[in-house]
């Protein structure tokens, strides 16, 4: 097991289930792809083999983005937010991000549109 | 209060606390700002008004975002991902987006350097 550096785990403020959540976004672009979650362990590894590596709320284990995919993210940047209760991961995504095959999980579903008059 | 199109509502799917996790990107330069969170008449609220709208967690109400700092965020689209338990806001953000001041919340603690060397 991977453990992750002690001065980085007191600044984590995890929720009641040990995880702090993870926006992940296109280096270069900006795009945002996708929100995922971590737990101490998956930090330390995303920090160790810069390899984006979740918890899998569903599956409830490890899990390295893409390893059955192929749909790999090399992670360049990571940042902890003010609070301490969610990351910031700047990466180069290998194919679509979604596991939809859509190349962002925010591609298909738009509540308001950005075409729309602004009235103020 | 504000009603939650149900068609919409039907689509969400919230945390155990009726909650949906919201990342805040700034137009343009696609920054990532913040990440809140906001139950359904926040969500109303924000696509209503275009007023980006959330649910404080610590205060236990809704919270208008700028409402006593000024530093509002006019909302231009909303998407919600794949599997309806994220929004992502595109807003114009007045002033500071982080309460500390700074223009994001993720600008004070990087734990891994884009200067990096990257190994593979």
């Amino acid at each position: 097991m991977t453990t992750l550096d002690p001065a980085i785990a007191a600044r984590l403020k995890r929720n009641e289930d040990g995880l702090v959540c993870a926006v992940v976004q296109r280096r270069g672009t900006g795009e945002v792809l996708m929100v995922a979650w971590m737990d101490d362990e998956a930090l330390a590894m995303t920090l160790e083999t810069r390899r984006a590596t979740y918890f899998s709320r569903s599956r409830n284990k490890l899990w390295v983005k893409g390893e059955t995919s192929g749909h790999t993210q090399l992670v360049h940047e990571v940042r902890l937010d003010c609070d301490g209760d969610t990351l910031l991961l700047v990466v180069d995504q290998e194919g679509a991000a979604c596991h939809t095959g859509a190349a962002t999980c925010f591609d298909e579903d738009r509540l308001l549109q950005a075409t729309d008059q602004v009235t103020d």
